[in-house]
């Protein structure tokens, strides 16, 4: 229907979902790193802010050269030019969400922005 | 450090991650409905879409009178304008996040977006 777009996600290396759900204010992509993997590039960005959300397993991601240990139930956010890079743990995979918006385009947000009918 | 931030979020009926996290570009929420229960309102937004992704359980969700059934694995946006109201279902709760940014807010992404180091 007009306004609401609806997919099943059924897990792999990576699934994207701008185009499959016409977002327009986000993309969001859930990924599996199996055991001892890690994604192969460090990488920034330019205007977006990421969020990560582990929903499964265990990591690490390193930040400007700084190590954080992640697993299942971490959220953290990332500014633009950070770089970063994301790892599964040696000995267990890790799957999460990465949520990019454009850093600082949120104006107004839950009762701010809510109508309620 | 500067430009990083991390939390745990260890359950409970309702985690806001904007504030914890210093988010600039949305807000999120990891929600859980208990078996039987409904969100207690009918809401749309002004500006914001919202980005919803079903972690565990299943439910339901009503947008614009119409009802669509949900479980984990589930993602679905809504366009600002439409009443939307999310229930769990009878016999099992729900587990969801929800994610809000401003509509047509992103300009680039993914490879138009970041630089490899």
């Amino acid at each position: 229907m007009k306004g609401f777009e609806k997919i099943t996600v059924k897990g792999g290396a990576r699934t994207e979902l701008h185009d499959a759900l016409r977002l327009t204010g986000a993309e969001i992509s859930i990924n599996e790193l199996p055991a001892g993997v890690g994604v192969p590039f460090v990488h920034s960005h330019k205007q977006n802010e990421e969020i990560y959300g582990v929903l499964e397993g265990k990591g690490k991601v390193t930040a400007d050269g700084k190590e954080f240990e992640i697993a299942a139930g971490d959220w953290f956010r990332i500014s633009p030019s950070v770089k970063r890079q994301l790892s599964a743990a040696a000995d267990e995979g890790v799957r999460y969400i990465c949520i990019q918006v454009k850093e600082n385009s949120l104006e107004n947000f839950t009762a701010g922005d809510a109508e309620i009918s």
